[in-house]
């Protein structure tokens, strides 16, 4: 059996970023097999030593030496690390001599805005906003529709609810969400329901395969009338209607993830990213 | 007035990477206002080429070029970007050739990975990581907690809802979250609440100043007994008192993010990744 290629992800806060990096370089290696070490708060030379430890005995182990992703901006922590045995792939050391000439500026000394002291009312409307999405998920309440950012509609199971929940983590955005259920698709045929009347411009639909809905629905009702590929297949084919035939903006996340869900409908909708 | 430098975020995909290189970077020059552009999915040399006429446009109205930060897999569609008036900086650009010789291999053809296909047990282990968060948020339910990850504990807003979702929709983890109410802290003093009992290597406990509790409470409720300075004061002790006699670990999360919350968290408790 071919051995893992261990991948250590470092950095003086959380390694978020590293990983970030990682990933998006790692995913088009689909042959190759990792092992992921994450190893965050790594913020004192002392600290960087006993990683560079447990770098090297990982290169003495294995055949090929271990891959590093790091974000390390203390010069003194990065020099131990990236004179490990270890492949180091480090995000300042890469940019950030370039990015000081572009900006004929020095990079502010210390690390302390990486180490997460950020301005209060960046923290809280990103937390304001999960709660707005919490009061606000799958039509519980609609008293609150004024303050949405943007208010998603689709049948049970598209997705609605983690991707407003994302949206408002990653990016401070206030997004609630309405189901469209049987009674809006079938009694009030072709029309936008009353309650989200008011707040047309707001509204963005979502809507999947009916092949993965039924699966979806399936591990949540087998057998049942609400998880027939047939019933799967008329609700959104009525939902997708709806959105056409009133123009509301759609997307179908079939084989998308949360992240690109959420990316899709802030860039589709214009939306103000007001926290990262 | 000084202008404000523009920030390009271009990808094939979403812009998340990008973002979250460019802030790693960008955070550290605090006397430089940004004025930052997303623009997702592009995939083609036609899109690249219209994003280079928007940088170059950008690049002959301000005093300075914008500064670009990019992920883009397909050499033709970066060598539009790399050749406009900005100053690109690209993740695979700085990277993808020493990988490539780190790893003994060429990468995968194709962008079909990072356009989001990814395999349907990631996406469902987030989702339901995400739902398991919300049906055990609060202490609603407690009968699911032996399928906990991790049960975050602490008293009223101490940021353990947006802690439980974050963990879920970033890294498919099981956070269960349970309030330290008066009843627990007072009444079984110093004991950890029943129900926690059969659980006791799962608890992680959050706490927080008493300062910003109580400004974070009375954005709630003002002028109330619950947040009242003395009150925030003793719930914070007893529940400190809780977590340390019982050994309990534990994180004050006066300062910190969301992600860096629930990535100490990952790390003190060893929590596996199931998802990134």
């Amino acid at each position: 059996m071919e051995a893992k290629r261990t991948i250590f992800f470092v950095s003086e806060s959380t390694t978020i970023a590293a990983e970030t990096l990682g990933h998006s370089l790692l995913v088009h290696f689909e042959h190759i097999k990792f092992d992921p070490v994450t190893v965050p708060f790594v913020d004192t030379v002392e600290k960087a030593n006993e990683t560079a430890a447990q770098i090297n005995a990982d290169a003495r182990d294995k055949e090929f030496p271990p891959i590093i992703f790091s974000t390390l901006l203390e010069k003194e922590v990065r020099t131990v690390i990236m004179k490990s045995e270890g492949i180091v792939f480090d995000i300042y050391d890469a940019f950030m001599d370039r990015i000081e000439d572009a900006l004929h500026m020095r990079s502010t000394s210390g690390i302390s805005r990486a180490h997460g002291l950020l301005d209060d009312s960046m923290y809280n409307i990103r937390i304001d906003a999960v709660n707005y999405a919490l009061r606000n998920d799958d039509g519980i309440s609609t008293k609150d529709y004024d303050k949405a950012d943007v208010i998603l509609i689709g049948v049970s199971r598209t997705g609605k609810t983690p991707t407003c929940l994302y949206l408002g983590l990653q990016f401070g955005i206030y997004a609630a969400n309405y189901p469209l259920t049987e009674e809006d698709l079938y009694i009030e045929y072709k029309k936008v329901p009353g309650v989200l009347q008011p707040y047309r411009d707001k509204l963005f639909g979502l809507t999947i395969n009916p092949e993965r809905l039924q699966k979806i629905r399936s591990e949540r009702m087998p057998d049942s009338r609400y998880s027939s590929f047939v019933q799967c297949q008329r609700e959104l084919a009525m939902a997708e209607y709806l959105f056409v035939s009133k123009n509301i903006p759609f997307l179908n996340i079939t084989s998308m993830s949360v992240e690109e869900i959420a990316a899709t409908i802030m860039h589709k909708s214009r939306l103000p990213r007001r926290a990262l």
